[in-house]
């Protein structure tokens, strides 16, 4: 879990993954060569910004995991903005950087008076000096472990991540694509999508991220596949994921949600076919600094990850 | 009317559109030899999915026609969740099927407790069994005819399907797209608009769909134009096709409306610059088991877009 | 600021600008022969619609301007409907056109009420006649000028067209893309941007449009270099933008907001990896006919475009 932990700790808020994607692409570099089928890794900024896209064999299914994180980002005075949609609970405590020096900061609300004297509430920070506006902050790291969980912020998505550089050791066919922006409204997919149906002809897709625990998804019950969340994925395709699992013996729960969106809403509305299925581990705590995961969960999300990229 | 009574009780939320799909296929394959001008099928799972693309002589204009309906769909217990937009009013009769069979059940309102002990409503349904998670749920088809109207769930949009299929009888040039998941945040439009560009140069577009009465769109007075709804189509276009129903004599009426989208809106979202109009007859009653249409409009309605492909 | 003065008074809300586009064009090229760099002229009606792109040199950078306007629309009876957002202050001025002639009414709250009595309200107009129902209105043009600033309605964005047709005297290489249907949800950026980067490669664009004034931009001290809106771009590209800036020394102001959005958030959506950052004048005064520029703000727009195209 070393490795799971420092990609927690590693500041990668929506439309600042530079160095994340660079990390990971060290990481492959490193380890690549030493994996049952060294894949061809695509890092190309004119094309796809701060994207990676690592090619396996013969790929016939793309496995899409998000880089980025939520986070805030400061605005004038002491006002903070949301990146994504984080929890703002006062007191977390946050981390960044600006021409200054390093910050470490306190999440507040600040009381702002308008002209009529009326109060409005509105996110800020507490700290010894000013931050420079558009300057960015994410959660300070905390990383537990116990025998059977993982607790720490951004395991959505670092743990999909972490679970895509597990799968891709092991890997003979499929793509790996590592995708920008996905908490704050999305944009990689689009570009990334259309390069790899273009390359490589790839229309499967599963998206490698982290849902949240409901009365229908309980921790440590399995990876959750999902028949829907705000997006309707054709049922042909999920069900042939079902089956699979089934086949396999993989533990698994079936998710089925009104609201929540992931990369998947992105490959729905493009304008080639794409069929697409979320597959990932449950959590409590969403976008709070204390996301709990269960590593049984974690290991039936590598599993059946494993099983999918061989059979779908 | 026997063929709009069939599609009426066809089962096709969206993202389960493949038995209509096959059920359209099957219909055109048996009558399309005796049309006026037998078109080219495509029906192409690869590229299309569960969309199906007729090709008619040298075509200027494509119809744009989505198969899929409202619904719902069983969450966790005895919980549901929409798909679409459907009403719900508390005694609906529902149909599905699962894996222990046929189900016919009742719309109903379940309240849960939280650990606070707050009570919170939530869609759920009456049955004498619990049905398994990811079912899907469609009205209860009671089709009622008058000499001067039809009634039924799904006229929106088995309607606007059924005067493609009436129109497809003379059309002598034009494409006849028959699209999934429009219901339900769409998504089949890009690839279908895009196919349709790429292969046949094609970037005139009509809707038919079905819209609601309004006190400017009254029920009987004919089809709707539709010079707005969420979305703005160019001016110059929809003006165009009023000309030629004026021209032709064919009775319609003029729909402005701030709310509601169609597959128009993925059109004008694409990036092909296609032109797009809401052509399509008003409805009661909409989103019910009871939506109602008059005959005189449905008559007007296919009278339009057998002037409108011919002239466009 | 004569031009600005007839640009301001030019009707062309969403999906009506082909009159506007003919007066830029005829301006084109009546001015465009004598300017440092004549451009390629590229408006085809059945690729780009509306939209006029024009091409100097050898573009590195796209920038995005939109024709349209925020105004209404008559609905049926007196009522009305927004096209984009406009502040709705009872009173104002409104002028338009219908097969009856011109119009020249009032902006007002209609009360209807319905079946069971209730009052609703909804906007309307005042007027000698009934005005045909898709009619559009627009605010009637009353343009100010002082040594300092300049005030009327739609400096959004005919003040961002000025700034483009000004910078269009001394450009050597880059492309303005003349927009429409910015103001309600867009839909021309898709086809446009992928004619653009199809036909020369560019994936670097800037937004030249106009944002509002806030406690952190302030009327007077320097065009607004966007950070983010609704939509984050890229940090690397706008810290570019920001070095530039201050290397030229043009006073410039660092915007930093939660809400809002431009043309470049359907760059950001496009399948081609676009760079983007929202470059334009604060104003006062947001889409009422009152919109306020200071001078300052538009002279430091025009020297930082002229920058930033020559250096990106």
């Amino acid at each position: 879990m070393h490795l799971l932990k420092t990609l927690c700790a590693f500041p990668a808020p929506s439309g600042e993954e530079a160095g994340l994607t660079q990390f990971v692409l060290d990481y492959v570099r490193e380890h690549g060569p030493g994996w049952r089928q060294p894949p061809l890794v695509v890092h190309d900024e004119n094309r796809l910004q701060d994207c990676l896209v690592l090619v396996f064999g013969q790929p016939r299914t793309a496995v899409f995991t998000h880089l980025d994180s939520i986070g805030f980002m400061v605005r004038y005075g002491r006002g903070l903005v949301p990146i994504g949609g984080p929890e703002t609970e006062i007191g977390y405590q946050l981390v960044g950087e600006d021409a200054q020096g390093k910050i470490a900061c306190t999440l507040a609300v600040t009381k702002t008076e308008d002209e009529d004297g009326d109060e409005t509430e509105a996110l800020g920070y507490e700290f010894s000096r000013a931050v420079a506006p558009g300057t960015s902050l994410t959660f300070a790291c905390d990383f537990r472990e116990t025998d059977t969980t993982v607790q720490s912020c951004y395991l959505d998505n670092r743990l999909g991540l972490w679970v895509a550089l597990k799968l891709a050791e092991t890997l003979e066919h499929g793509i790996l694509a590592f995708s920008c922006g996905e908490e704050h409204g999305g944009g990689s997919v689009p570009y990334l999508a259309r390069f790899i149906y273009e390359q490589y002809g790839v229309r499967q897709a599963l998206i490698c991220d982290i849902t949240w625990a409901s009365e229908g998804v309980r921790p440590g019950q399995g990876c959750a596949i999902s028949r829907r969340d705000s997006a309707i994925p054709r049922r042909s395709y999920v069900e042939r994921i079902r089956r699979l699992a089934e086949a396999a013996g993989v533990p698994y729960q079936l998710e089925v949600e009104e609201h929540g969106g992931s990369d998947g809403r992105e490959l729905q509305r493009a304008d080639v076919a794409w069929d697409w299925c979320f597959v990932g581990a449950p959590e409590e705590n969403v976008h709070t600094p204390h996301e709990l995961v269960h590593k049984a969960d974690i290991a039936s999300m590598l599993a059946l990850y494993q099983v999918l990229l061989r059979e779908l």
